[in-house]
């Protein structure tokens, strides 16, 4: 049987007699997004004979929403594309019952959950018809919703966020209209992602972050780096800022912040992230987590034995920390998904690991990934860490198109564990952080991942791939052969009014001459530098900071100086190209 | 003390009495392309006081000679590039002496080891002044030696190999005089970079490959793509293939293959792989491989415990598959001259553990990697494995940057380990294969892989990764929910006499008519398959295959199909897309 049309489905659905499959396991789900079809279609692979139905609030099904930003700058075109299954077939309840067997009703949401009777009431939102669904196993996909800060004006046309299909034509309506002027609140992912998006579309873009760095749990110095590329690229940038209120008669005029600049705006995009959409399981007693999420095992099971949770609206482990987090990511959803329908299916035998807290993003041909912890975050959890900042580029420097990454890498000091890698860069930082996520899950340490054999050819990596040296620079740092410095803790030293360091840059004078530091500091070439020791201090005790473009000098210097007889030498790592606050040129 | 001029350095050299340095250990090189300038500046890092001696034949150093394609298109324009440092510095004797206090003597070649005395004698090969080095540890880094085929007519002028410097400077000044026609034997990766870089600079190509495919030690079915690939870019291909004769007065005019086809062409480019350059060592009485290679333990000592290897010149072990194995790759000389000084220097205490036989090449887009053991060699190792192929974008499928991959995973069937992992297209397959190495050093299996937490955004990946859904694919198969036939098995099956199985197409109407497998199969669109069941031949044994364009489909109906109770059903794994025998359009 094929079923074509919207009435010959609804006759379907309304003749369905559940009891004709009294055998059968029942199995309901509800959100169709990306954990919930994940789930349905996995649960239809293990059990042919299963009867599975998945209730969806929206029109639309497995939205593809971490595409929107691309739908809004117009580099997908078209909007059906979001919709569609690779091959081409428009996702909707014809095609999951015609090829998966799956029963799905859309425009139709879960009002109420008796968990005694194991029976889910849903309403179809179009004709407000209640229905009653009976489960052996329940999913719930409920996924997330976006918090719009309640600003007084926050109903005004312009104030748009960016989650649904609507979301995007609201956004791409007003563009096409040809909204000026913008902000954008948040600088997630997403809120990121707009900006580039708005900014290829023609639109003046202001973004406001309420905390004092872009893509705040991004390590300081790579996420300056982040903002100089940001502002190279015109976009406008408040960080500590926020929104105080919203002006408009019919839409949106201005927004003002709590500094009191004024910003005139015809839009403005929230992307201040979501928050679990947990309600149904919350009505029905479910235990709910310190994040509001669903409070679920490690088999992805709720606090009822027959009812699971997958997705956006759950709670999960960060693997490296060990500690509950709240990682609402497509990707993981998927995983989720296909996790909770084994466990639903062929009893709870696969555990779900949990979150990496891996991610990424391209801004302007500028990209920013992470996986596991940062230094701070690892402190935070009770590590002792090294960290260490690596610059370099992405492919061997005679390559025309080799591009720079900076990146940081933690480790655990006693163990030498991996515990977290983050990238930034024009270079392929796709592969670097890929690479550190999958040597996070094995567990790997510094001294496993020293020799890492690696793809190597001159139109990917260098013949030493980038984060196998950010793990060779580990072992020396462990070893106690590397001393450096932070960006973090240069700007301090270059901000307190402590005695600082001596500093000595060791690159070629033209170099020198192009940018430099401009703190006072010597310049010693690092070819010079055995015959000139006699220009520095003479007390070997001084404190002696080096510095060069990337930091390998600086390090070959640095030996130099111990050989030498000075005891407190240490490396500012990354180098003048991983310092966000330098001078364009002199 | 800085060295600019060369007659300060000769000056410095003949004076410098090693005497001064009595109590200082003794360190010498052999090999000044990367594992021993590697090798050199990891034991200064480890040792200030070391006296480092460092000896190469040539006149360059570090010379990275895996950028010698580039070269020869022009993609890299300047030579010098390919002798600095990422900062510029030409690396040359001075560089080391100034940067490092590393003593290196290039155009000077070792002629004799007295390993009683631990005594190395070294020519100067302008001069021929014979000078001998004493070492308390000597590294062996004396790389790899081109084989031109013992053809009359190998001595012409335009039969040249492209392994140093000279050679692309020879190969660039041909082309610059307007070769026309030129054919490379050697499919292996630089054989193929090569066709590369010479049809880009306008010449015609004949690529002549021994063996029946492309890069033999590839998957059949991937190498069947990448030939597609090639021809379509215009190179002519001659499998199964080789050179008899070379003919010319005074340069090449012709060869001729053992077909007796006669091939008119200006330049023969010898790319038929490298073997080790043991003759030193052998010559001293160190242990020989029976790949002719420096036998080394797993600190990469020789047989004589004074006397290390590392780079082209050594054999090592594969990781995977415990088996010996000759890998000459610049990225593991760099690890190998790395882990060699430290256990020089340091005492016996960081193993090398091996090659995983990881590799990547780019040709015409295309690109082509591999980690760890094909389906092929894992067997041949004792392994009992699966194997599973897949094809999908490397991005969504509305991503217009998105590109396909194909790819197949090899796993241990009793433990669910990886074992290798190969893949192929225009997407990005240097992350696809990176993740895979990774995953494999850390020995994790299936189970542990299939909860991987990867970066996801659209323009970089899938929401689940190819790589992942590989691993869930295996996951499928070692749980005998998936049976697919492989391209391999596919081929045999479709030129065998043996009775075929009932193909089926469920593609949609539009697809199979634009081209299709043409074997007779049955177009049943999966979206109709449950109600044309009765289409199917009635016995419940009748071996079925089913196919579509990249697997996926054919997956979902093979489902269907045992729902129905057919009980050899197989799938066509990799679909039309991975098939490399296709139509190209019917």
């Amino acid at each position: 049987m094929t079923l074509k049309s919207r009435a010959a489905r609804t006759r379907f659905f309304q003749n369905l007699s559940q009891s004709e499959f009294r055998d059968a396991t029942q199995i309901v789900i509800v959100g169709g997004s990306a954990a919930g079809p994940k789930a349905a279609a996995r649960a239809r692979r293990l059990d042919p004979t299963a009867f599975i139905t998945l209730v969806e609030r929206e029109e639309t099904l497995s939205m593809a929403s971490c595409g929107l930003p691309f739908y809004v700058s117009g580099a997908v075109s078209s909007r059906t594309a979001l919709l569609e299954s690779a091959s081409g077939a428009l996702r909707d309840p014809a095609y999951f019952f015609n090829t998966k067997s799956i029963v799905v009703h859309t425009g139709t949401e879960a009002v109420a959950l008796n968990r005694l009777e194991r029976q889910l009431t849903v309403r179809e939102r179009r004709t407000g018809t209640l229905r009653t669904l009976p489960y052996d196993k329940l999913l719930l996909a409920t996924g997330a919703k976006v918090q719009i800060p309640p600003l007084p004006g926050r109903g005004l046309p312009g104030v748009i966020p960016l989650r649904t299909l609507p979301h995007g034509d609201a956004i791409r309506a007003r563009v096409e209209r040809g909204v000026r002027r913008a902000v954008v609140l948040g600088s997630g992912l997403v809120g990121l992602e707009t900006c580039e998006a708005l900014t290829k579309a023609g639109v003046e873009i202001t973004l406001i972050e309420r905390e004092a760095q872009l893509l705040p749990p991004l390590e300081w110095q790579l996420s300056g780096l982040l903002l100089r590329h940001l502002q190279g690229n015109g976009v406008a940038v408040r960080l500590g800022s926020e929104v105080v209120s919203l002006e408009g008669t019919h839409a949106l005029q201005a927004v003002t912040l709590r500094s009191g600049e004024r910003l005139p705006c015809e839009l403005m995009v929230v992307a201040t992230g979501v928050t679990p959409n947990s309600e149904l399981a919350r009505a029905a007693g479910l235990r709910i987590g310190p994040r509001g999420g669903i409070q679920v095992d490690r088999f992805l099971r709720t606090s009822d034995r027959s009812i699971y949770a997958a997705g956006d609206c759950v709670e999960v482990r960060n693997q490296v920390s060990g500690l509950w987090d709240y990682a609402p990511k497509g990707d993981l959803a998927n995983l989720e998904g296909r996790i909770a329908a084994d466990n639903m299916l062929q009893g709870n035998r696969v555990p779900f690991p949990g979150t990496q807290g891996t991610a990424i993003g391209e801004f302007f041909s500028f990209t920013v990934g992470t996986t596991g912890l940062t230094e701070e975050a690892a402190h935070a959890a009770g590590f002792q860490v090294e960290s260490v900042c690596n610059v370099s580029t992405d492919k061997p420097h005679f390559m025309p198109q080799a591009r720079l990454l900076v990146s940081t890498l933690v480790a655990e000091r006693s163990t030498g564990r991996l515990l977290g890698f983050q990238c930034v860069g024009k270079g392929d930082v796709s592969r670097q952080v890929s690479q550190a996520a999958v040597a996070l899950k094995g567990g790997l340490t510094i001294s496993q991942l020293q020799s890492l054999d690696l793809p190597y050819a001159p139109p990917f990596s260098q013949a030493v791939d980038h984060f196998l040296t950010s793990v060779h620079l580990m072992e020396n740092k462990l070893a106690g052969r590397l001393k450096g410095v932070s960006g973090r803790a240069l700007k301090a030293l270059l901000t307190d009014s402590t005695p600082r360091p001596t500093l000595i840059d060791v690159r070629d004078p033209h170099e020198y001459d192009a940018y430099r530091l401009n703190q006072g500091e010597l310049l010693l070439p690092l070819g010079q530098l055995r015959r000139r020791l006699n220009e520095l201090p003479p007390r070997r005790e001084t404190p002696l900071l080096v510095t060069c473009l990337m930091g390998s000098r600086a390090y070959e210097a640095s030996l130099v100086l111990q050989e030498a007889g000075y005891t407190n030498v240490q490396v500012m790592e990354g180098g003048l190209l991983g310092w966000p606050l330098r001078p364009k040129a002199l």
